[in-house]
């Protein structure tokens, strides 16, 4: 194969083939991609689907604990899970720039596949498509996924008194991020959070008494929460103490004029869960791996009807909108 | 609404929100989009699944016949339709660049929501990304589609003296984006003859005796069907007086340098048949909208195994290998 990526692999013809056939094929190798038809005929399938897309334009492309490919398999298994569904199927398209290095796209497609596996599901059918040098940045990748709904989780579930719990310590991915671009001057070691949440979801709805799961990704825990409260009649209290951020996020946010609770986390669940539910969830989420530190944030309550409040340590209370503008751009 | 997309367009944020509910969320309208949570929760399922994905760059964003929001429902609606399934559900994912004119983008979506309702398809989910200026072109579009398997095609099933069919006249979708492109100094009126297919395949599957279907994209008729012959025992015979080309593409062809054979169609089917179906599907085709001009171009031969050929009105042969380089790049 060549070096790098040239306008030729993008023709649909000879050379995009190879691409398919040497790197593409061989990373996924399974029943439905190897038809390379225009499309992947599945297994029969009975039941509730889910479907979720996202397009991903992170910037840079790897960075510590994460690289565009696994972002691209865990935001749509993540989307999936939340829906109270099983992954089982994705979709995988990129937008490549000419004269992106090709090992570069084969880090990436490694990744794809190696988080695949981890998080159950099987990349079936695909796409590639090239762009002018100054038409596109890298690698942006598009990935869809199915899956079967197993519990039914709603916003319309959620009750005054419910508790809003988190599965850990928050900001990490946006802080990994904006240390990775290097134009801040700072140097700190954070590592982005991003992992296949469908276990962790499972088991929070195995447990039962969820209503809804929500994963707090761009805009945070802030803007992902008021997507709950938004025109209903109970609002969500958040306790600032208890709501863990590692301390080098923290400091990396103060550096940076950053909220913990608007930075993007691509490994971090929020659940609303019945009050009499709340401590046997939050201990089953903590015997499964990326779930050790989950806790209890917040509570379901009828004082703030359509907001979400903060309570500081002195009981003051401070409104968290939604995020407005772009706080962190193309985080993911 | 701003005039032009901003980076805060792609926060995830009250931005991307009232981007969501002022523009999408209407065009769309719909019980599963409704929802707006990570994904759609779809009705219940049983039966084989069909599951397609396509991204869309194509330049310009707008040219006769045709625009890329058009082109991203039919690319998928197609490419389900060539797996003998229904399609029934679409998502829909943006990569803007900073700075694309709101208006462009308003014209986008009409194009979708058009294109989507007269093919039979509800776009359930989305995803919205912005990047900065210089890093995109304008609109990126990726789309993946759910279909219900009704028919049973396979390059597999091709036997030696089927037929090979087209639906039409071949290489008007890139001859007008060549033309739309206004650097070679040509004017001529070609529209693209982007449509959907879903119909098409329909009428020919249900008439009987259809091995398989593809839609000749990228690489074009001579790429397409050199999928089908790649390490067969059969090759495929052309006769190239029964291919049809409207002379102002056959023209702007010769001007260019290019081979109809080779450009990309964006709603033209070939279709291999049963010997004794081939009458049978012609006239049922040439019934439907966009397949008045249906009719025999080839056959499967025993005579170049591997091999696509070209027999010219003189008897002489030649091989028409697949596309290797990009004839002509983001043409879809």
């Amino acid at each position: 194969m060549n070096d790098i990526i040239t306008m030729d692999h993008g023709s649909g013809g000879e050379v995009t083939a190879r691409l398919i056939d040497q790197l593409l094929r061989p990373a996924f190798q399974n029943e439905a991609l190897d038809q390379l038809g225009d499309g992947a005929v599945l297994p029969n399938f009975a039941g509730e689907l889910a479907f979720s897309t996202d397009s991903f334009v992170v910037s840079p492309l790897e960075f510590p604990g994460c690289d565009i490919g696994k972002l691209a398999v865990c935001g749509t298994v993540n989307d999936l899970a939340m829906c109270g569904a099983e992954p089982k199927w994705l979709s995988l398209s990129f937008i490549l720039e000419e004269g992106l290095p090709m090992s570069t796209l084969e880090r990436v497609v490694a990744s794809v596949a190696a988080t695949a596996k981890q998080a159950g599901v099987t990349v079936v059918t695909g796409d590639t498509k090239v762009v002018q040098r100054g038409k596109g940045d890298g690698i942006y990748i598009n990935t869809a996924g199915i899956g079967q709904v197993v519990a039914k989780l709603s916003p319309a579930h959620i009750q005054v008194g419910d508790g809003v719990l988190v599965t850990g310590p928050i900001g990490d991915h946006a802080a990994a991020v904006m240390l990775a671009r290097g134009d801040l001057g700072l140097y700190a070691r954070v590592e982005s959070d991003c992992m296949p949440l469908h276990r962790l979801a499972r088991g929070a709805w195995e447990t039962g008494g969820v209503r809804c799961l929500r994963d707090a990704t761009r805009g945070g825990v802030a803007t992902t929460l008021n997507e709950f409260t938004q025109h209903q009649s109970f609002g969500i209290r958040l306790w600032e103490d208890r709501i863990p951020v590692r301390p080098v996020v923290r400091s990396v946010c103060e550096v940076l004029g950053l909220d913990p609770l608007y930075c993007a986390n691509e490994g971090k669940m929020l659940a609303i869960v019945a009050p009499d539910k709340v401590e046997q969830v939050l201990e089953q989420l903590r015997k499964l791996p990326g779930g050790e530190e989950a806790c209890q944030i917040g509570e379901v309550t009828s004082d703030f009807p359509g907001k979400v409040v903060l309570r500081n340590s002195l009981g003051a209370h401070r409104i968290l909108n939604k995020l407005t503008g772009a706080q962190l751009p193309r985080i993911c």
